[in-house]
């Protein structure tokens, strides 16, 4: 195998509605369609099996580091964060490793 | 798509050997022949490209959350994790989510 993976889990602020993350679900989705870099998108929340868990992640595969590179600095994905992410976040925990 | 992922970062303590590390990977890289439930089981250290990154990631797919359990109870597992990983965890950061 040779590609490149972006994996990145949020705890957001205390107040954060559920409805608040589905819309950074709903947003992040859209992202797909519009960089076509992104390989494999797969977004998750949190099942509840474990306490101290983080409550969403985004596991992103790409074909390599300039793919992954587009993905983080597009404007379309910018927008997502600064709009509906940035204000809501605690904690933010990301990796980028080979696979 | 029916499954159930389980998603951890770890940031070493201040002192980790790289030597360490990859001891972790290769212990961890024993468990899918142990363990049948695993179904994938990818393991990533940092790319380096972002400040603040975690340094070490696993990311391990299952049929279901029982399968995970089984997983996450298993004494393999568990020694793993006893003797090489929580004597060097700085940081951890996990999620599970239905895929």
């Amino acid at each position: 195998m040779s590609g490149f993976r972006h994996v990145v889990m949020f705890k957001w602020a205390e107040g954060t509605t559920t409805g608040q993350q589905d819309e950074v679900a709903a947003k992040l989705g859209e992202l797909p369609a519009a960089i076509p870099e992104i390989g494999a998108y797969s977004i998750g929340v949190d099942a509840g099996v474990n306490p101290g868990s983080y409550e969403f992640v985004v596991v992103a595969d790409f074909a390599d580091r300039a793919a992954y590179l587009v993905y983080r600095d597009h404007p379309a994905h910018r927008a997502v964060i600064d709009a509906y992410i940035a204000p809501i976040v605690a904690e933010r925990a990301a990796i980028q490793y080979e696979t």
